[in-house]
């Protein structure tokens, strides 16, 4: 059970998934709250990321309405007006401004919001809120994740404590270019907009920005922030600051390795590290070719070391290097050393690393002193299974 | 059977493969042949394709020697020796220079050639060589490939006929950026090098370069053609430079498609089609990221009309569009219209062409006059049940 100084979180079954369960979630907070938000860099953005773009910009908000089983994505002007729609419920029943309600939505695209069902639900969503009631949103939010996805860190500045608390759900659709499917932070922490703005988009690019699992760029990628100063801890600057951007890394850090770990189908939780290359642009450039190809990936399912393989998609990066100067390891065994096979011995170890839930995989180009970090998971059977039946 | 003037071919089991295949196959002119060769943007590039990009650099050569079951690839100084002793072992045995000879490998990266076997082999291909032995080289050259690819063509200029016949190994790692994996040509038209090589290059960027499986490039991607002039009908202008540019290209897109057909657990060959883009590069942007997409792939495995995952690849394919403008057709159904779903009358048709084994995706950006094609292929169980096996 997690909770946040001044805030309050709901969940009902409004009927958007099958089979009855929460589809529906809230988060409230009973004062006007700083808000920070990052969104999705595709080119097709869904309806609720568009309007939460435009009403991040007063730098303040209340609640969030989340649903699950429906994107609300290439829906037009009819799903803009559903997503204005489903803020201007939770407004009216909450006694509130509509500009102060953010809205998300995540699921399958292309089909309308089911309004009748949310509009009929909000009413029992506003009754519901309770301070306890925040995990109950991170499991409503669910699509093909296997678990909710919670993280909490309660640092103390000058003997008082103040909270951030974040949630995420992920599992498909995952190579964030600014930001994962849906992820809410709420602080008891007192913000000024444009600081909550920097440390927010700072701590994105080091965790979020950094997994992938299967390469596809959501159309919904959200991340907010709501920071409403209960705690009396003010962090826009010194300790204060250094406190929750420490705490806010940490928190979006460890919801981007669950989301990993609850990849599609996955089994295997992977760092893909890179270094010695010519800048951390081309070591990214190589991490990232490493951690997206399908190969690699179905090796990593078969616990096969197969290192001609991650060689051959750093080939093919665009990242200039000298193949035969390239040492590669699993976990801290050497595999390949100035490009070539270290011998049975070494892929024996190396098989073992393989057979581990969780390992590294280390590039060293020795190019440079460029780095670079992206976690990835392994591409399953069921990853497969899961998405030719995402629909039906 | 197929034949070409002047040309002899022969494969035997070296021990490469396991379970006694064919893996070793011989392709010999009885004469000097002009050849041009496309190879690989891989940094990582293996032995064999390091010796033939120095050697058709000559204009002329006489035999190609092919193994399948180890790609010669990440084996160092050790594995350029191995490339150049089984050229001058086919050279000794037939008493031709060694430069004449290329070789080429696919298959496992990373190990070295089991050289003793292959040199014991060699007297027996050169014994075997028949001019009806230019199939059984495209058998030897198969890894995980369930048919082998041949296309031949025979045009006539003035009265005479020559012979393009082609062969190509595909099957996985690829997404060629030059060539794909293996591919000879044997003609018997005369043509001077020069002009080959263009010849080569246009008809490679009209069929191999636009085709994908997973979208990885291999390390070992060659095209060889060898024109020995045998047939009388020179082709370095005029009708006869007409006859062969037609006869090559169709040769090449015929193997392309066959490779895509025959892609690792491949049960859908889909066209995806880009028009209405601001330029020809960003249709082909859109085309690859939708053509590459794991999540589309998979939703034509389920043979699920999923548009908009087809739309969310194309949103962040780099690509400047309106989402609100696109149209989406599944062969001649329209789907989507100005960015939004055509209803169930369409769904229901739709999903019909999706159970066909061949069928076009169009998207209409209807944002300027670019267009693109590429070839893709569905994304299923077995390509994953084949790549998490695939070394052991």
């Amino acid at each position: 059970m997690h909770t946040c100084k001044g805030f309050a979180g709901a969940a009902v079954a409004a009927g958007i998934k099958k089979a009855g369960r929460p589809d529906l979630g809230l988060i409230y907070s009973r004062v006007p709250a700083t808000v920070a938000g990052v969104f999705t860099t595709n080119k097709v953005q869904a309806a609720p990321v568009q309007l939460d773009r435009q009403r991040v910009k007063a730098g303040t908000a209340r609640a969030i309405i989340v649903n699950a089983g429906n994107a609300n994505c290439c829906t037009g002007k009819q799903g803009l007006e559903d997503a204005a729609t489903m803020a201007g419920c939770v407004a009216r029943d909450l006694g509130i401004d509509p500009a102060q309600v953010l809205v998300a939505s995540t699921g399958v695209i292309g089909q309308f919001l089911p309004m009748d069902r949310i509009k009929g639900a909000v009413c029992d969503l506003v009754r519901g809120l309770t301070p306890e009631g925040l995990d109950d949103v991170a499991r409503a939010m669910m699509t093909t994740d296997t678990f909710a996805k919670l993280s909490v860190r309660q640092p103390g500045v000058n003997g008082t404590a103040f909270t951030v608390l974040g949630m995420a759900k992920g599992a498909g659709m995952i190579r964030p270019d600014m930001a994962t499917m849906l992820c809410f932070v709420v602080s008891d922490a007192a913000i000024a907009p444009e600081v909550l703005h920097q440390v927010l988009t700072r701590a994105t690019d080091a965790s979020f920005n950094r997994i992938t699992i299967d390469g596809d760029t959501s159309t919904n990628d959200t991340i907010l922030v709501l920071a409403n100063g209960r705690s009396g801890v003010n962090v826009d600057a010194g300790p204060g600051l250094e406190a929750f951007d420490k705490a806010l890394h940490e928190v979006l850090m460890d919801l981007a390795r669950q989301v990993v770990k609850d990849g599609e189908g996955a089994t295997k939780l992977v760092e893909v590290k890179v270094r010695g290359a010519g800048s951390d642009a081309e070591a990214t450039l190589v991490a990232q070719a490493v951690a997206n190809s399908s190969l690699v990936k179905t090796a990593f399912f078969g616990q096969d070391a197969n290192w001609g393989r991650i060689l051959a998609a750093a080939g093919r990066s665009g990242a200039d290097f000298d193949p035969a100067a390239v040492d590669l390891f699993f976990n801290d065994v050497r595999l390949v050393e100035a490009g070539t096979w270290c011998g049975p011995d070494a892929e024996t170890r190396a098989t073992a690393v393989l057979h581990q839930p969780e390992f590294s995989v280390t590039v060293d180009l020795r190019a440079g002193t460029g780095t670079a970090e992206v976690l990835t998971c392994d591409f399953s059977l069921d990853y497969v299974k899961i998405n030719a039946d995402y629909r039906s």
